[in-house]
């Protein structure tokens, strides 16, 4: 069996998420399923690096699946953005080592949230952005992403139920670039919790709007209580940039 | 009365142009007269510079309209960007002479068109480009480009019918910009026919892709006949981008 490593490219808006769900077949890793099952003639698991939400976007999303096709990478690739629909592309096919698996291999990711800052609409990036029209204060914002910065135990920034599993987590970094209207909040970090990028912006947002003060992110991270963060960002405005490997 | 100048963007994909037309409110111009007409409680007529056709957009149209409304034009402005739909958006309003007219003061457009040139689906730009799958020899277009460039009858690049008006015009220059996948063609001069960019860019494509040759541009000037030139390119990748006044 051959383990084909891809890299892809999609616009959430359409889809019920990454993962594959009983009866709903609206997702990206079903649509990269059945198109695999077609052309390569036999079942397929496609395994992502980690599911991305209903409305959320994919810049450098990684997945990989094993095969005993003899179609070159090359043919997997072409025959992939062939009939896949528009909204996903397949940016490259390798082959990779057998014990290569692109979720318990990875060793970090990086997520960007996009948001418009203006009461003038941002009309081009629309559906990809989360638009606040009051002014944001940008180096309050820093000054919260800091103390967000290192290891915690990040359960209050997550929609997690209480559960055994450690809600521990290590984010190098998170980068709040301004440009125009413009305003990005890079996520680095060697994991993330289900919502937690969106809450961590959300938070962030509140803080930069003055609704919440800097100092209140050491309580939600010592309390670990989701109610005290801040709302959670909209998904259409996160993208999964980057999956690293070792 | 007073004249107001504003600056505004739209996506067109969901318009059937910027004029107004008979039982087709669809339009820019419709929506923009509707709000005007409902916030400034008169009857406003809104002069653009220039048509744009079904599904082209626009990053710098210019329009001007009169009134005798006492609103400032900053209450205009957020007037208009409340009441408008999301891909519709004005940059900004002010109180111009009265003898300024968007499309007879315009003395020079600025249009650019979006190619994705590539086999591998470009998926967030998709709405705004025309995706060309083969490599375009940019070389040739810019050669190509240059025998564009200058004073010229463009009636052979054109869909006006036989008429008495004068079909030449000014291109002062056609920028071509490679930077990866995307390719870029800008046109400044003083006026262009009816879907003579279209028709030009249509034109340089398939001089890049040698299924013309770059001596034709001489010879569809010269003759003025329309089926020598190259196919009109879809309208989704072609940009106003700027209005010039002096």
């Amino acid at each position: 069996m051959r383990n084909i490593k891809i890299l892809l490219q999609y616009d959430g808006t359409r889809y019920s998420g990454w993962q594959s769900q009983e009866h709903c077949e609206n997702t990206i890793q079903g649509k990269l399923t059945a198109v695999l099952c077609r052309m390569l003639r036999e079942e397929i698991e496609v395994a992502g690096s980690g599911r991305t939400d209903a409305g959320v976007h994919a810049l450098g999303q990684v997945a990989n699946f094993k095969t005993r096709s003899e179609l070159t990478c090359q043919e997997i690739l072409e025959g992939l953005n062939k009939y896949l629909p528009e909204d996903i592309a397949v940016l490259s096919a390798e082959e990779v080592p057998d014990r290569f698996h692109s979720r318990l291999s990875a060793t970090g990711k990086t997520y960007r949230y996009h948001i418009w800052n203006s009461r003038i609409p941002g009309v081009f990036g629309r559906r990809y952005q989360w638009t606040i029209e009051e002014s944001l204060d940008i180096e309050a914002m820093r000054r919260a992403a800091e103390k967000l910065t290192g290891t915690h135990d990040f359960r209050g920034f997550s929609s997690i139920k209480r559960g055994k599993k450690s809600t521990v987590r290590t984010i190098n970094e998170i980068r709040i670039e301004q440009n125009g209207a413009e305003v990005t909040l890079s996520f680095t970090g060697n994991g993330f919790l289900y919502h937690m990028v969106r809450i961590l912006t959300g938070t962030l947002v509140e803080i930069g709007l003055h609704k919440m003060n800097v100092d209140e992110i050491e309580t939600i991270l010592t309390s670990g209580k989701r109610e005290k963060a801040g709302v959670t960002a909209p998904a259409q405005g996160l993208f999964l940039v980057q999956v690293e490997y070792s």
